[in-house]
């Protein structure tokens, strides 16, 4: 049997979210000792399943603080070396196993150009841990399966204690607690993924699609539907997909829409009545009667990527078993990436 | 005959892009006259087409100002108005019509939020001419042809300009004079795109591969394809590309990859005899000998994505006709978008 690995990684994500979410008091703190002074801006420096983070991340900080997020573009740093100035910056570096050396390359140097620099990583004795002001080691235990799970929802949740330490109310990320349970929820019945997954099978291309928030969960579920099931399958913004590659979505290739209630909802909604129309498979994952996969109800959307990121995983684990794969070990993939 | 409006559009890119870089003292003058005091950053604001010119501007403006560059979430100001601090910030509001309502709402937003605005558009009279505190007006001409091509080769040498007229030395952009006959001397023989078109032609999914400056030359190759040959075409970072997608990769699908010389040639390379040696068809479009698609040699690395960007719409228009699509007309999309 296939799998197990990664089966085992996901049902731990529940408890260890739960310790990090305890932890929050003292991750805000160390956050909020790092804030510069003027504090200009945030950047997020990631690669792979942790630049899903990233993104996440992007839109949760922006709505906190009000202030230009961006993702760095690491090469401008390690290949071309380019002059930096970043005083007022706080710079967030993420790497699962905190040795990428771009990554870390990259820290370093927007740290050396007046950033102040925080760390997100699973491992405690990294290089990331030595190059970064402070860090967040997120403690999920050791990750076997080569596609990241429970490491990347501890980047997620990592991010929503970011954001609600650095909202200017200061009164945390609302709802966060809530979260291990939700997970918990989405774990216990996998068999509407594995549905989604018999239907799937078929298909050689997927798009991934979703709005705002939750454009991140997206992202990662279509890359971990890559990774373990060798499709070509791609995350959009729904407002990216209507502004051109839907001539290539109407030629026939499914649809997995991701969705919750707020202010994002009936631009989704509306693509997949559209796409329906036109004959294209679509599948929901939303808190809603109809949705192929629901996700719990009364998730707050800021945090329902999470949640849906868990949902996407258990597809991507279905889908590749029933094509025969072992998501545990897929072809041509390494845990860590020199470049 | 199909794609006619399309060729010809393409051909006028000599033309129109000389005037426009004969304006380039006078745009580099009204870009002056709005960095803010204290100038913290710059903030990008653009989706489809219009977003690879973001990318490409993102790096060159990093590179030239040293400071952070962000790609605005214009759904955090559109569906959520979170609150916003954007002083210290030049917005750069990219549209080839002015009239995509996000966008100008988005720019709009920013600047009450304290950012010095600058439009970028095709239109003279649009809602963006109307927002923005000042604007660059590309005069390319009426676009007709569906696919986007002139106008985004005009916004591509805009950010060459606006990143000219940023830098510290404040020399401008080097080479850019030499553009217009770089891009004559690659429409002159389209030839080899047609060669590369017909090899593509029985392919239903293609990646195109680039690193660094090159990057945005990707992803608009990409979306150009997809737009008007209804295939699932993507643009991969080298980097992103080697941390999952390659297992996707491996099983078949054809890979484009662009590269010049410069600091991220030989990553792209070494990506390139590693599919070869795992049997995936690798098309090379560079100034080397053996490319399939040879780029003018002696284009600076950080200009070489604009003639990049014509090759890649030589290849996207011969792939529609070789599939016996109408790339002047794809079904399913529209020129202006509603978000």
């Amino acid at each position: 049997m296939n799998g197990k690995q990664m089966a085992l990684e996901m049902s731990e994500q529940p408890e260890r979210l739960r310790a990090l979410i305890a932890r929050a008091p003292q991750i805000a703190q160390q956050v909020r000792a790092l804030i510069p002074e003027p504090f200009n801006g945030v950047t997020i420096v990631a690669r792979g399943s942790s630049d899903h983070a990233a993104v996440y991340g992007r839109y949760l900080i922006e709505a906190a603080t009000g202030k230009p997020v961006s993702l760095a573009a690491p090469s401008l740093h390690t290949l071309y070396q380019v002059p930096a100035d970043y005083r007022g910056q706080l710079v967030i570096a993420i790497s699962q196993s905190g040795a990428t050396p771009e990554i870390v390359q990259t820290l370093q140097t927007l740290q050396q150009a007046g950033g102040r620099g925080l760390g997100i990583t699973n491992e405690d004795a990294s290089p990331l841990v030595q190059a970064a002001d402070a860090t967040i080691v997120l403690e999920m235990g050791r990750e076997l399966a080569v596609p990241a799970t429970k490491t990347v929802t501890g980047q997620l949740v990592a991010m929503a204690i970011i954001a609600g330490a650095l909202t200017a109310a200061d009164c945390g990320q609302p709802g966060l607690a809530g979260i291990p349970d939700w997970i918990q929820q989405v774990l216990r019945d996998p068999e509407p993924a594995a549905q989604v997954a018999a239907s799937l099978a078929g298909s050689s291309q997927l798009v991934v699609a979703a709005r705002g928030y939750m454009y991140a969960a997206a992202l990662e579920t279509a890359l971990k539907i890559k990774e373990t099931c060798y499709l070509v399958a791609e995350g959009y913004s729904v407002a990216d997909l209507r502004h051109g590659p839907i001539a290539a979505v109407t030629s026939g290739v499914p649809v997995l829409a991701l969705t919750n209630p707020g202010p994002s909802q009936a631009d989704v909604l509306s693509l997949a009545a559209d796409l329906r129309s036109r004959e294209v498979p679509v599948y929901l994952v939303a808190p809603t009667d109809g949705a192929d996969v629901r996700l719990p109800a009364g998730i707050p959307e800021q945090l329902a990527p999470i949640a849906a990121t868990v949902c996407g995983q258990q597809i991507a684990h279905q889908l590749a078993l029933a094509l025969g794969h072992d998501p545990d070990t897929p072809k041509g993939l390494n845990k860590v990436t020199m470049t």
